[in-house]
């Protein structure tokens, strides 16, 4: 199978000029997700070749997935993946796509399989988590230790950089689904999660606002009373997961944080809720700095796939 | 200063016998509160002595703290400590209570103060970062790296570990002040919080109880329609940081905790509000060993402070 397109972003080299990288150990990536896989080699942002493959069977889609990594001379592959997966390093299945609804992918072993043929050390993670690792190590968390990323999409999703390391736990954080105040004196919106009715995915991810207003985000105009009203809930969240987390920098990713006129909605209301509860000059003063979008674009979650890889190479 | 008192599950030796504690090395620890200071020395729960100094200005208190801790030959201290306080070990007021409205320890340099009085080295955190340490070293954690600890009395404070090691990031986590959903419908309280209303500690703290019941909590009867509000709100709570920091136990203490009867209430409105998304037998299969009270009961707070005189003698 061959790549369905070639990112803006990635360079594809040339057929003839495949044989240099077999002189340079190389890093792979994945971003397994639910629709496509991206994947891509390189050592960083600025040499990274991608390439995309639908998300059918799991054979397929690897084969393509396989084949275009094999191209280069790699030292360790990253996966980032749609879940859920497990993580856990002494678990049986780890680096499984476990009991996914997705026709094909209940328990996947994933990274098993991956590992198996490329014959090189595999690092695994959530799609989330590997998005967050992408952004601390060539975005907008270069430098810092305590990191968050929330994607705001077709789910809501977080992954937390505490000392430089990803946060685990008894499984993984599932950020997306805290519960928040619920405005409903000007919402009464009942809320999308299938598990939870009006938790944070409930209210504010990209299908919650599809159900709430009748058409896509993306279709609303951006002085619609839908933005001002997903920002509280963003702000809400995002202060809660400070007080929690206390991190360093907050990076708001996903499709419905396309809509950047939200960002500084998003910062006024944190102030508001916050009400100088954290006094340090990264809040106080340089709040445009603190939340903010990631600097990686639409590859956070593929550099950090590559991230990982780094890892995993050791 | 003599100590006002000893504590239960504490020992005093007779003066005669302080001469053999000459002989062996231990570890001194002090918990800085706001009423009172609780200090010890020993190598752990067995053989922990301690006094209890109430705080009255920094000089008679350190005074009478730094005498008793003089009777044992110390190779480091531990301080958990009433706050806010500064635990950047790179600042030039790291150690200090900083902007407390408490009369004289304004600008408190009590790491520091310590030290030279003692000449050891000086561990110091916050006091439920430091009662959660405890819990991790010696009581409901031990065995665990990822563990929350949340404190529910006059204020909320919660402390967490991540892979082992006490979660601080930008200033350090204030999970007390989340926001969680308001009953408004059957709780019209508006909530104790000088800054926020009705985060968590303004609709779930001691002083929130005793305002919107009229009573202190520990007046109010078991079967008082309290209970199971306070447990619908400790639920909300323990649900957002559970789904945020993914620990593999959460420990509920501080005095409204004494009420012992909430714990199944909190297990039963975690497991429902929570709504099967955490797949993990300890959630799933042995909730009542998930949320669980503090192993040391009220000594995890000094026991964390000897647990970090252990880090601190490295």
């Amino acid at each position: 199978m061959n790549p369905l397109e070639d990112s803006r972003g990635g360079q594809r080299k040339p057929p003839g000029c495949d044989k240099l990288d077999l002189q340079v150990k190389m890093l792979g990536g994945i971003e397994a997700g639910g629709t496509k896989f991206v994947c891509g080699f390189g050592t960083g942002p600025d040499d990274l070749t991608f390439a995309r493959f639908p998300t059918t069977s799991p054979d397929e889609t690897l084969a393509g997935v396989v084949s275009f990594l094999k191209e280069a001379n790699l030292e360790a592959v990253g996966i980032g993946s749609f879940g859920p997966v497990d993580l856990h390093p002494d678990s049986p299945t780890f680096g499984y796509i476990t009991s996914t609804p997705k026709d094909g992918w209940t328990n996947c072993d994933l990274a098993g399989r991956v590992r198996a043929s490329l014959g090189v050390p595999v690092g695994f993670e959530t799609d989330v988590n590997a998005a967050a690792l992408g952004e601390a190590r060539w975005g907008a968390g270069v430098g810092l230790s305590n990191l968050l990323y929330l994607t705001v999409g077709t789910g809501i999703g977080g992954g937390a950089l505490v000392d430089g390391r990803v946060v685990h736990g008894l499984v993984h954080p599932e950020m997306g689904h805290i519960r928040v105040p619920h405005e409903l004196a000007r919402d009464p919106f009942p809320g999308a999660c299938p598990f939870h009715g009006d938790c944070l995915e409930g209210l504010a991810s990209g299908p919650a606002m599809m159900r709430r207003w009748g058409k896509p985000p993306e279709r609303l105009p951006r002085d619609h009373p839908a933005w001002p009203l997903e920002a509280h809930y963003l702000a809400l969240a995002v202060v809660n997961l400070a007080l929690t987390l206390s991190p360093q920098r907050i990076v708001l990713g996903g499709g419905v944080m396309r809509q950047t006129q939200m960002f500084p909605m998003i910062r006024v209301e944190f102030t508001r809720l916050l009400h100088g509860y954290v006094r340090h000059p990264a809040v106080e003063e340089r709040i445009g700095e603190y939340i903010v979008g990631p600097k990686l674009g639409d590859r956070s979650g593929i550099l950090g796939a590559l991230a990982l890889a780094e890892q995993a190479a050791g």
